[in-house]
């Protein structure tokens, strides 16, 4: 049951171990990312309304928040600035912004979150990260295999396992509609059907193949060189006389031959049968798919008009998506008490607030994060109970007895075991427990 | 001249350099809080507009940016969501939502975006970063201590020297107007013409006193008092016979006896005129001020009812906030050229593509940032033209001469010294070179 405290519907409320266990996450990635030289690129949360319109298409569009005019303008109920919808479409702004002022290429990565007004379900968010990659400025084919490399990488450093890269290009598409006879006026129609052969039966397809207009035995041929074991082989050998279809294979050639060794064999495909949904994609294409995993974990491909169609200048371009939300669901769960403090510290009396004061700030002093008790309990049990609340490997109590004694009691918050530190030696005592809590 | 590529209005594109400084500074904010043990909340960018309006004041209203209603609904005109005006709202609808799944007391910062559709100026944005740290749940005045001791190690982590906290309390205020015999029904205006005792003439701020309907005896004798060299001498010995007033003393030399060792007793100085705007604090204030910087750094005090206010549970409560943006204004701009890699790998020919891919691949396994070059030149000065423009420390070089001998050429790039590695070798050779670079 939703209530009046609960955050906007579709977006959420990251407490502390929430938090830091995706920022860890992120961490990882953008470490992964900043090995090839990527680099970071933060653009605004939102970004004007005519910058955004018009770019995602009508169904899209749909789902991009506005933000309404301000002032003597908001009675107009006109929106003027919408929230990022993806990074892309920032990018390109930015590639026009800047210019010579990037380098070339301009190798960026972008992890932040996106706002889309679609409908919450579950892994479903209206405000969400997302995480891009991407290379712009550049043909080469290896500016493609770098960004393959760094999402396995990522992938890898994330402790995932299982997961397959699934390679093909849009070239290699060409081909196979020019060396199956598909009329060129059926072909992104023909590719659209041809993109459920993971989510349909080849008879399935076939049939909506040839609703499409496409003769029977054509439909029923690529179905069938598509969807058999030995499918790269066989569209490999149907695409030889295709000039389309020999440029899309020596292409997956050459990212296979530089992706060999960096990534093992088992974990990349050449698919003939990968479509991609987005019609923007120039060359090679691939997804990252895990088993009994619905969808993909990442995706990308090179596309070299995009960036000029988004309002930028005209670049060649390659780049990915990791599907962070999805990925974060697939990762185990932080095990383990959370601990907020190394060391808690009581206060016994207020005549010793201000020593317990500073012991904390001794600690916090050797490196271990430390805090008085704030409540206002002068019982030791509870205060040990608080300590051991905040997950702390040790106390510090610090009362009468000890204040005669000039010496501090460390718990032991395990084993209960306590010490007598004379005050004196306090800082090496401490300085040896910041040790044995690295 | 702003263009179409600008970023809207008030908001800015972080380039990796900017962004690395920044988030660098945060960095060690956040590692500061957190060894007080303060812990990270994350709320969404946007909340429900019922929960934000109305409770910054009509005129704040005004400056929130709101978000139109999304489909069948666009057409009203109206707005159901509004982007975060500060992280204080959003922490009481935390507190009331997740109660007793937070820890007691609640210690939280947040640092983050917030959205103020103010007029954009020097240091003034529409997209800044606000930095809070919170106790919720203690009424213990070593939460306010902590506050204050973390905020003066978070800024002198940064590096900032020369800043002071003035500190006071609202009840050393409330004693003050009894003291000075001001009607009850005066005190809050006295007190809002009293906190501009660092703008105006001593002169000045009398008349205003005086037009405001106090005593021109008792407005200069309180003018004098507050304005003299030994101000926290004259108003502690003139609070002695007021209750309100006697409390506050008391509040004041508590922290500073918690504060003594903690922070440089020079740093920190009991400030009576000290008023701070907002009317919800409830007993300690205290604000971070530098010599030639107009404001304040930092701010904060304890506001025991705001929480219940806002919509929250009934909680007591203490924080402050870091200006961020002013803050990173001051601190100097890193220097040096920006490296984008630590290692640049020619690719000399095709036939070595695989062979240079690797080599780069290689690189990276030893932990050191490293690309092939993806430009179309297969001239070796063109392509250590761009080595040199990543800021690589050394350019790995394999050509056909390489390619006979079994060697990578490893080139210094500032000297302009080459090693020839047998590429057998190369593991241990990029390993030392990772040595070099840390």
């Amino acid at each position: 049951m939703p209530t009046q405290f609960d955050p906007p519907s579709g977006t959420r409320d990251f407490l502390a171990r929430d938090w830091e266990f995706r920022e860890r996450a992120f961490g990882r990635i953008r470490s992964v990312f900043a090995r090839y030289g990527f680099e970071p690129l933060v653009t605004p949360s939102f970004e004007r309304l005519d910058v955004l319109l018009g770019k995602y298409g009508d169904d899209s569009d749909k789902l991009i928040f506005k933000i309404l005019r301000r002032g003597e303008h908001e009675g107009t109920g006109e929106a003027d600035l919408a929230l990022r919808y993806d990074h892309t479409v920032p990018l390109a702004r930015v590639a026009a912004a800047y210019g010579s002022q990037l380098p070339t290429p301009y190798k960026r990565y972008a992890i932040g979150p996106v706002w889309r007004a679609d409908r919450p379900g579950r892994g479903r968010y209206r405000e969400f990260t997302q995480c891009d990659l991407d290379t712009l400025g550049t043909s080469s084919v290896m500016a493609d295999a770098e960004v393959i490399c760094a999402v396995h990488d990522a992938l890898a450093e994330l402790g995932l396992t299982g997961f397959r890269f699934l390679l093909n290009s849009r070239h290699v598409l060409a081909g196979l509609l020019e060396g199956f006879g598909v009329p060129a006026d059926l072909g992104p129609g023909v590719l659209i059907t041809l993109d459920k052969l993971d989510k349909l039966t080849p008879g399935e397809v076939s049939a909506e193949l040839a609703g499409r207009g496409l003769a029977e035995d054509a439909a029923a041929s690529i179905v069938a060189a598509l969807t058999a074991d030995d499918a790269p082989e066989q569209i490999r050998d149907a695409l030889k006389t295709s000039e389309a279809g020999s440029a899309g294979i020596e292409e997956v050639n050459q990212l296979l031959s530089l992706l060999a060794g960096q990534i093992p064999a088992d974990r990349i495909v050449f698919t003939p049968r990968l479509v991609r949904g987005l019609s923007y994609y120039t060359g090679p294409i691939w997804e990252v798919v895990a088993p009994d995993v619905p969808g993909s974990l990442a995706g990308g491909g090179r596309y070299d008009h995009l960036i000029e169609q988004l309002g930028g200048p005209n670049v060649p371009a390659t780049g990915g998506a990791m599907g962070v939300e999805r990925i974060l669901m697939m990762l185990p769960e932080p095990g383990g008490a959370h601990t907020r403090l190394d060391v808690a510290v009581t206060v016994m009396a207020e005549q010793y607030a201000a020593r317990s004061f500073a012991l904390a700030a001794a600690a916090r002093a050797a490196g271990l994060r430390a805090s008085v008790y704030l409540g206002s309990s002068g019982k030791l049990g509870r205060q040990l109970k608080w300590a051991s609340d905040t997950g702390a490997r040790w106390a510090l109590i610090y009362g009468s007895a000890e204040d005669e004694a000039s010496k501090v009691t460390v718990r032991d918050m395990t084993t209960g075991d306590q010490a007598a530190v004379p005050v004196s030696t306090l800082t090496e005592y401490l300085a040896g427990l910041a040790d044995a809590a690295e």
